[in-house]
């Protein structure tokens, strides 16, 4: 079956363990290439992060795993890419409204 | 015949099944080369998502079926390239407006 | 004389035949290297769309035909670029206020 | 003395001769490499074009007067490049207030 | 364990030491690439700056004790990217209201 | 002495000698490599030029005589660069408020 | 120790010597490639400029005696970039509130 190359989750999680852990452990997942977290927004108590995964083959229940043993929860996947290439989203004249 | 060679739907689907199973479904589609699905409105029941999707003849029919089998409708079809080589929309002083 | 090499057409269709039928026909015709559709307004009975078309040698004669045998009627050309090499368009302190 | 390499020029022409005439007859002067011509607005007697001109030997007369042929009128002269190479605008702080 | 690559901090740091001997000592540090100091707000004690860090083996503890020494203070991880290469974020539709 | 590599002139100059003179006559001087001259305001008597000048050894007492002798004047120099290599100005949090 | 490679300084100067003279002494200075100057702002005693200075190891002591000695002031460093190679400032979701 096809492979998923990339994926873009919402994620909420606590402060502790830092961005820095959870992107340790996420790459040190089988056929991983690299991936990217970056905060978007923080409080007293959590923040948001937005986790991008590129890989060969991810798998989605690996990659869940490892977020919910830190606390953290998946609140939304906004993106994937499958395939033998990662094609890139077109632009189209429906992109404005949103 | 000339060859379809992108493909850019809006579609609105139920949140199950995930958008990794529809991109990972599409993607073994015969002659397709990656898949992009991005979520741009999610509400309780429903999500819309943009599907780009890159290949070297890109067959509609099969790819409406994966669609509909999946419980989810073409809302629109926004963009197609077709041809030797997929071409880019020129920018044009008729574009600021919309 | 001198070839036409890209050509940006403004079109009113109806939805049928889709933009997927329309695109086929265009990269069909003899010299045309791609042809790329986007749909920038969609009302009840027709869609505005925007035709991209780049060829070594585009004969606009072949491609009105063909646009309009689909029941759809050219509003506008856009943008035109000709000669031994495709020409951007150079930015200028006008564009700006238009 | 030293060849102009770009040229864009403002122009007011009627709907005809098309702009895809005027485009080809300029790309048939000698020494002239490409020829884009993007329409800006349009009222129901004439049209304002945007004319960008590249070659290895720009004549001014020789545009002037295929553009004046043809019932046009040339409103201004937005941009020049000369030389041995086609030197990009640099940006600058007082750019923006314009 | 998988690497981290890149690192972005926010820093609350005096005038003194300068940012050019805070960036000297950070990329003195082993397995780092290079860094990049932007200041974004300054006040009349102290500065708010932004520091980018590349590397093969970025080591947190080492970066915050240096920073930690010219007595300055780490006031959030907004990025890391870690494995074997470089991921960039990807753009999603959930970017724009942030 | 280091060389200047790039020049970007503010110049307020009158309709004639229009702007294709006056770059040609610019890239003609020694050791200049290209000119760009944008038109950014024209009034019924003059014309307001940002003019780019790229070379390997620009000499600024010779740009500035051909200018005046052409009955324009120079309204200031808002860009220079000088050096084995033309450096790009770097981006920095301080732009945006100008 | 780690060396210097890109400096950004934001620097207030009499109008004589002008940016000319500035950039030709500062990019005569040893291990220097090379030095951009971009005025932002200008009034009638003083400018305001945005000096961007990339070599091999740029020594700041230098730097600051050139200025100085031109009757100009350091107002502030904006940017330094040091180590093995010139890192850019990676883009977060911080960075839109400044």
């Amino acid at each position: 079956m096809a492979r998923i190359r990339l994926l873009v989750l919402d994620v909420l999680k606590p402060h502790q363990p830092s961005i820095i852990e959870l992107a340790k452990e996420l790459s040190d997942l089988p056929h991983i290439d690299g991936v990217d977290i970056t905060v978007y927004e923080i409080d007293s108590k959590v923040e948001n992060v937005k986790i991008t995964i590129k890989g060969t083959t991810i798998n989605y229940d690996e990659i869940m795993k490892v977020i919910e043993d830190k606390g953290a929860s998946i609140h939304s996947i906004d993106k994937v890419a499958s395939g033998k290439e990662i094609v890139e989203e077109a632009q189209t004249h429906q992109d404005s409204p949103h």
